[in-house]
């Protein structure tokens, strides 16, 4: 099978930035296969991208190598990485964006790369996406061993995601992590971590516990639990975003069935 | 050859939804070609995802499965389908999606995805397009028949498209059914059923009928036959629903030679 | 190795367009793996597209054949071409969108797009990707000669790129000439060109001329060689657009070290 290779970054569809990495990544390894999962991240918003590969790298079969670019701190002094996880191998600056999918999968092995066969010849200050990410990544697909790149790493820089808080009265606090295009508000609170008979309180109104969109009218708000396996406030066909106002950061107050 | 598998959604390019779905494709399928048509289809539209079905699937080469989801009734009663469909597979929710194609593509075999090898082991309520979808297109693509989905499905749904109406006077009068990119809008009419001579009239101002866009000068509207074979009103190099107002369902009047 | 065919057009990723083309590659070269470099050029903006093309192309395996389609002129009098540029193939109208890569890589080859079995049978007066530009691409793919397209083409429609002034004082005048989703403004001045201890001025601003963003305070705008190898000026973490109101065209100054 020839190596797959996907691409996440915040660089846009329509600046070249992309086309050259693809370039790069088949000029040195004519056989991969690349695939596009988002280029539509926030502009340097490492958050969005580590929750991005934390939903989606799991899916994939063993052995893909994903190429993660959101890289704020292009040309500084941040490190470069190459990491095992999930049976797969995720290259990308280290700068947090697998601190989210490090939660739930161990990071088996981590390299710095540093072996200058693992970059272009020039290494530009401003695009280490085509310079280096994309040489790295596809040295891997040709069958190099992640040791090859470099040292071992043993401190990869993590996240600092809020974590839900409970209240003296059992009550918890999630908060908004993200806040999908359908208008969906999802939160830091897992799935096993809602007490039964849970009330759902967003901005002062009770908002209904479902199972599903459809569970309540058109245009009626709800919880569910979403296909991340967190908490979510949505509006069944409509956006909860739009109507509760809600940003990332914003809580959404969770309380037990006894509680007043 | 590999199996060939598209992709159409309305869930964008920023959340992880699709990469999702075509990390289990792959698992699933580790030869499948995976290859994105848009997911940029507006949110919940099912009319502008069968309109673009039937722009696009008839240009495939036999035996392509096409993944579509656009799903406001994920989680409830509608069903899942499988639908063989101008010499290629299309997978979507029985919502109507192949409404627009088999109005010129019969749907020669329809079954209901039911067999759970068709579905991933846990189905959430709110994501059926990784749940059930995917599952079900990586399965065909290894090359299990139709029929192992499920039931075969006698009365899929279709759509009530709006069709041109005829005035005593012979008018027709047609309806804007998608506005593109450009803001040319493509009406409900077809080329055939055009009038010879006839004289195109949009929000009271008659409009030339030109074989293409360069017909007329710069900024100057003009209504023109669209590559889908239907009436479009256009303006060269600028955008036709913006001089016009125009929106989906606006009438464009096209009165026969004789009229007055 | 199976052919590479990358697309880059205008079409946006909202309407069947592109689709349509990848079917119509697709089904006359089954083999081809087909790669999206952007569809998101601004409508029928040629420059955009020539200056993609000149980033873009550079960086692919010899042999790529690279189908881009900008066209405002469809189904007027302007030629469709093929040619070979920087060991690779571009498939295009005939426009000047490949003046700019022309400028760094002699155009090899060219040939006008005139047999019939490098087109659809029914060739449409308003979609020359789908009827013309994919069925020349994929009958390349398979390897028939480009010679067999039609006669050489020995005056290929170019670009008018503007080129940076030189005052009387040595002061050089540069021109923005593509503005990027960071909000970074590229100019048209190579990083050759630029004087030893230059001075940049950005609406009568000074702007210092760093090596990479992080050189400068979050929030600092700076000048800097991008990965294009042109100035560009930019902001660390912000938009170098909205901080100087900066558009296409306008000027960027950059002083040499002697000059008052």
């Amino acid at each position: 099978m020839e190596p797959l290779i996907t691409l996440t970054t915040d660089f846009g569809a329509r600046d070249p930035y992309v086309a050259a990495m693809k370039g790069v990544l088949l000029a040195r390894c004519p056989s991969a296969r690349v695939l596009d999962l988002t280029h539509e991240i926030a502009p340097q918003d490492v958050v969005e991208g580590a929750l991005f590969l934390a939903a989606a790298v799991p899916y994939f079969p063993e052995g893909t190598i994903h190429l993660a670019v959101i890289d704020p701190g292009v040309g500084g002094a941040r490190r470069g990485i190459v990491a095992r996880v999930a049976g797969q191998v995720v290259v990308c600056p280290d700068n947090g964006l697998l601190g989210a999918l490090a939660l739930t999968h161990p990071l088996a092995e981590v390299h710095e790369i540093a072996a200058p066969r693992f970059m272009r010849d020039e290494v530009s200050a401003t695009f280490h996406g085509r310079d280096v990410f994309a040489p790295a990544a596809a040295r891997i697909a040709t069958g190099v061993a992640l040791a090859d790149a470099g040292p071992s790493v043993a401190d990869p820089v993590l996240l600092d995601l809020p974590a839900p808080e409970r209240m003296r009265d059992g009550t918890v606090v999630a908060r908004v992590i993200h806040l999908d295009r359908f208008g969906n508000a999802i939160t830091n609170l897992a799935a096993g971590a809602i007490p039964a008979g849970a009330r759902v309180v967003v901005r002062g109104e009770p908002v209904p516990l479902a199972r599903t969109y459809g569970d309540v009218a058109a245009g009626a708000p709800l919880a569910v639990v979403g296909s991340a396996g967190l908490l979510e406030v949505a509006v069944n066909q409509g956006s909860a975003a739009h109507r509760f106002g809600l940003a990332r950061g914003d809580e959404v107050r969770v309380a037990p069935a006894s509680a007043g």
